[in-house]
């Protein structure tokens, strides 16, 4: 069973995985990545390599766990947390843990090995929003799920260990700290202020446009005012949603479209690089906030973080965000 | 000059280094690392390729900025921060700005180019921890600067950008974020119990042994009990001290030699990976704290940071503290 420890000094959680335990050696073969034509479990056809789908998307029918799917939703082969059992909290001496309760699972977004998010379909990248909705309403009527993180690892440099593309969702018994901190710093505003401080950042951004990479009906892609990583990248609905999975079907498209284009723009300027994105929702058993405002935050892994930055919280970044706006405007994408 | 910029929502503050601004094309070419017969600037003999130095020991004598030196304290030639002019903290509509001031120093090691710190004498070592002590007590004499950061980046992944070895002192006119959670967690928790949390931690280590890495009379290497990253190490004085700045010289000596066989551990062990240390220390113009105690984080760099990790400050880390002790313990290194 996994196990959930807290740091005295700082309350920050950490899961020790004990399922993927590795020792030394295993870190110092790490360097040796997979060639692309090694088996893929994800593939099409493969299905029967992997544990059972937990939903998948067949457009043009088919059966569950056949290879008719154009997306899929299966649990992690080697999860951090594990669904089964009970939290059991307990001390040890002046240190806490719990059992590592939780969901790990994976959306394959396409049946294509090589492709990648941002050359697929707007259709396709509408489906992974749709599953990561579907998948949160569904984890949430767990009453031990207190937050669920959604999130894409793309590439080498962005800790992706397999190349097919794919995002993942963890379903946590913790609201992780740094969104705790997210919370606290917005609700502080809303007390001061009376105002959404996500809203008042979008009318700021929107009237200065010098950060702005993209905007449509509902959504803003920006360039934060106090970015930590070159061309990183906020996408926010315009109206006020504190929970991502509230959102309508009509959001959920426009917002592909939005990621759609703002990925594209991202490869063409830095010639697709490894990258992150994060779903900023609030947690799972909250109800509509006002002082939150969902959004995602696109991260490009153009530099390596150093010991200075994680260490400390505060981060060196060489690329003012004006300019890399005007990099993303400019990039010639629709 | 470079700017200061605060994130509206969480306060943290991240420096926007125009001096050092990068355009895409700088990413897209820094996979590119140089070869090691390069010139560099830090070798004995290369002194006039270098801003005049700032400190330096010339066990045999000699005159400043000549090569007969054995470890040189240079100011950064790309500072991340200046050390001229006001802070002029101004708002921007919602955001906050202030001038970059502050100090970004180089500690050159070693005379020969590619020396591992870990391969230096005890008396190399020892120079490093002194030159540390020095710079910050100079450093605190300018009132500007709340908080001195010292830390050694080592190996590509750690986020080194020139290979002869060197450490790193940032001077900064912020406390930053992460400091300010540690610092209040230790304050609460001295509040609860009247005693030092990291204190208590020793005593605790000492005791369960399981975690420990190495002691000495002065000093306990241990795993921490929720190590955010495998082979994760901390290194603390065992009397209470706020300031690492205070240490005696024969703390300093002591401090070397637990530094050196800790890094010849991870060496042995895991193949000299890349890895970073931080001091982390009390804030430059407290006084002495009795709910704070100095300590230095070691972390291999073995797995890559994923988008998951740094958007939730929430780690999965593959290997038991108690196993990696054990590894290191048995290392066979005196």
């Amino acid at each position: 069973m996994p196990e959930l420890r807290r740091d005295p000094v700082t309350g920050r959680w950490v899961i020790i995985s004990v399922e993927r335990a590795r020792r030394p050696s295993d870190f110092v073969r790490m360097p040796v990545t997979g060639p692309s034509h090694r088996f893929c479990p994800f593939c099409a056809g493969n299905e029967t390599k992997t544990p059972p789908e937990i939903l998948a998307f067949r457009p043009d029918g088919g059966h569950a766990n056949d290879s008719s799917w154009s997306l899929r939703v299966i649990p992690n082969k080697f999860p951090a947390l594990r669904v089964e059992g009970n939290l059991d909290r307990t001390g040890e001496g002046i240190y806490d843990r719990m059992n590592g309760v939780g969901a790990h699972e994976v959306i394959v977004e396409s049946r294509r090995h090589e492709m990648f998010l941002s050359e697929c379909s707007e259709k396709e990248v509408e489906d992974l929003f749709w599953a990561f909705r579907e998948r949160i309403r569904d984890l949430k009527r767990d009453s031990r799920m207190k937050y669920i993180v959604c999130f894409k690892n793309h590439g080498e440099m962005g800790g992706a260990t397999l190349e097919h593309t794919h995002s993942q969702i963890i379903g946590l018994p913790i609201v992780p700290q740094q969104v705790q901190t997210e919370l606290e710093g917005a609700r502080r505003y809303f007390e001061f202020r009376e105002r959404c401080i996500f809203c008042d950042m979008i009318r700021q951004e929107v009237e200065a446009g010098s950060r702005m990479v993209t905007e449509t009906d509902h959504f803003v892609a920006f360039s934060p005012y106090a970015p930590r990583f070159p061309f990183e990248t906020w996408v926010m609905p315009r109206s006020h949603e504190s929970h991502f999975e509230d959102s309508t079907p009509q959001m959920i498209k426009n917002l592909a479209w939005v990621m759609r284009t703002l990925l594209r723009r991202i490869d063409r300027v830095l010639e697709k690089p490894s990258f992150n994105f994060v779903i900023h929702t609030a947690p799972a058993h909250d109800g509509a906030l006002e002082h939150f405002h969902w959004h995602i935050e696109v991260i490009p892994r153009l530099t390596k973080i150093a010991g200075f930055e994680w260490c400390t919280g505060f981060y060196i970044n060489p690329t003012p965000p004006e300019e890399a706006a005007r990099y993303l405007r400019d990039a010639g994408i629709g």
